[in-house]
């Protein structure tokens, strides 16, 4: 076994999430296969394609965001009582960011916690759903209503997965990235972004394999300050997903990708932020220019028609506070604060002319 | 408020659950009224009825074992998203063990965890269910086999619920309040129901809040050690359920209650103990005799037809080890350990004649 550690995370409760990088997809499957047996697989239909002969334990979603139902999960589970796995047992997540929230879900519950491997092929689902044990389902049409907190034993990686992944899947994981780079303490992510632009998105890598854990480094900083999301610092993770998860889920804006809203989100959260008087105009200025040059759509507006149904989907999102809705906003590099915004605010950052 | 604090148990990452004793059902109410808005209260149809009008966000679960569904699960997490509830929102299980399980793993996995608040109205769920953060749903015909870990911030105790159970209900308590009795690292619990035992069978208020102290502490003891049984301590507190669920579930003993169940099973334990070498005989016997004083169907042997029902249960437990069923034994007061057994023995102290 050929693999690297490229990370550990330390979250309370002696649980440890260790990152181990795979030199391709063989090595990666020689590791799996030491398991034996005792362990499920979880995959969805694009990735079960990925083998010749799947594991005999196993479970394949449909892809796609609609597999995070409480029907998925009953399914896994189900699976998991027929294999007869024990609470030793464990549960093997193979996928993007559904696939291991649905296999992350299942190993949180089944038998009050059995041990998880995740294996993470996007690049959302490295940066964002590998480490930090969120999970979670949709539910009544509200994203991730519904889960828990459940980090993951061991991450493996292979970075020539990320090869195979169309634009648009790849934008939708870029996206959290640049929002880490804002976020961070250092500017080591944003330089990085700045300057191997071409390298990042010609997929060198290399340079994938530096993004990957220059992104990972600044999520491990605030998830192991507030594993659970109870101290005000790992909320701010969050950063431009009040304002994404509400284009997301509204109606009309089916095709836009998960990054793609969060990429927009962002760049309306640090409008926002000048417009309470707390943002730095020049840094917000070079921040939504940096993701412009990735090509996302910042400057897109939503339409006077929309504006109820977003709104809607604003007020049920989980960061709440005496029924108000709150907002991350960024003041400069790495400094982040929740604030409650006035809806009419809102409604005139998606739907006005942007700043920028 | 004239609530009194008969404890307070400590667990990791700053969780704590206070135990509040009541003068009383309207002491009990004005406490919860303090609560206002932003809280989902959850009963069953015989908690219900306590109530001349129910408080306004509400849920309502048919009594009974055959609530503890994810259909129940999801009733729950509907109501508490239609209300509006955010995640510094409070759930309230007010009722027996079912209402408090699907209580605590609804707040579990609501938003990733709201606040919780329970209010056990049996002996069982106050001195089983409400500390310790156990949460469960039963899966595919299997007891407990999906749930969490989530402690109530809060366990509200009026002992004069306990006066209104009826006499199958109560000894379903009574017999965790003997087993704790047994792992107790001091023999107060067992010499107080040595000595009480008319006081308690006759429900006198006073021996009733001493009962629920005493029994309360030695589980507090296991928990604060290993709050999420994966240091080898609290599933010393399964002593007598690996047998009493096997019961539970085969089908002819529907009739049987919880812990008609736990107290056959702790004495099938305490003769397993015997039998490879490990238990004291004279403890044994004595604890033996303490069950049946209080009323237990201890000799009761199951029919040999049963059998094969009985095993296939018990190859489905969540304690297992390389494929092999787990069993808590007794060696004498307060020194359990964990032993895998063969079919051939279970067998044999389940059909055979007892020993005591």
């Amino acid at each position: 076994m050929t693999m690297k550690t490229m990370m550990t995370t330390q979250l309370e409760n002696g649980r440890e999430t260790q990152v181990l990088l795979a030199d391709g997809l063989k090595d990666l499957s020689s590791h799996l296969g030491e398991y034996g047996r005792n362990v499920l697989w979880v995959f969805d239909t694009n990735t079960a394609k990925l083998f010749k002969q799947l594991p005999p334990s196993n479970v394949v979603l449909e892809s796609g965001e609609s597999s995070k139902t409480f029907s998925s999960l009953e399914r896994i589970l189900g699976a998991a009582l027929d294999e007869g796995l024990a609470r030793d047992g464990r549960i093997i997540g193979f996928g993007g960011g559904v696939v291991c929230d649905m296999a992350a879900l299942a190993a949180s519950v089944y038998m009050r916690g059995c041990r998880l491997t995740l294996v993470p092929t996007t690049l959302l689902a490295m940066v964002d759903a590998s480490v930090g044990g969120k999970t979670a389902i949709d539910f009544k049409g509200m994203k991730n209503m519904v889960g828990s907190f459940y980090p993951a034993s061991e991450v493996l990686l292979s970075i020539d997965t990320l090869r195979t992944l169309n634009d648009k899947e790849f934008l939708n994981g870029l996206a959290e990235v640049i929002k880490h780079a804002l976020l961070s303490q250092n500017e080591e992510l944003y330089k990085f972004l700045l300057i191997k632009k071409n390298e990042i998105l010609s997929r060198q890598p290399e340079a994938l394999t530096t993004l990957v854990e220059l992104s990972l480094m600044v999520k491990k900083w605030f998830i192991e300050q507030d594993p659970t999301e109870t101290k005000g610092i790992r909320q701010f993770l969050n950063l431009g997903h009040t304002f994404g998860h509400a284009l997301e889920s509204s109606s009309h804006y089916g095709m836009w990708g998960h990054g793609a809203c969060v990429a927009w989100g962002t760049c309306r959260a640090l409008e926002a932020g000048i417009a309470i008087g707390i943002g730095d105009k020049a840094y917000a200025s070079g921040a939504t220019k940096l993701f412009k040059s990735y090509g996302y759509e910042i400057d897109y507006r939503i339409g006077r028609g929309d504006w109820i149904e977003f709104r809607d989907h604003l007020l049920k999102d989980k960061k709440k506070a005496d029924g108000k809705v709150l907002f991350v906003l960024l003041e400069k590099q790495g400094t982040a604060s929740l604030h409650p915004l006035e809806l009419q605010l809102v409604q005139h950052l998606v739907i006005a002319k942007p700043i920028f």
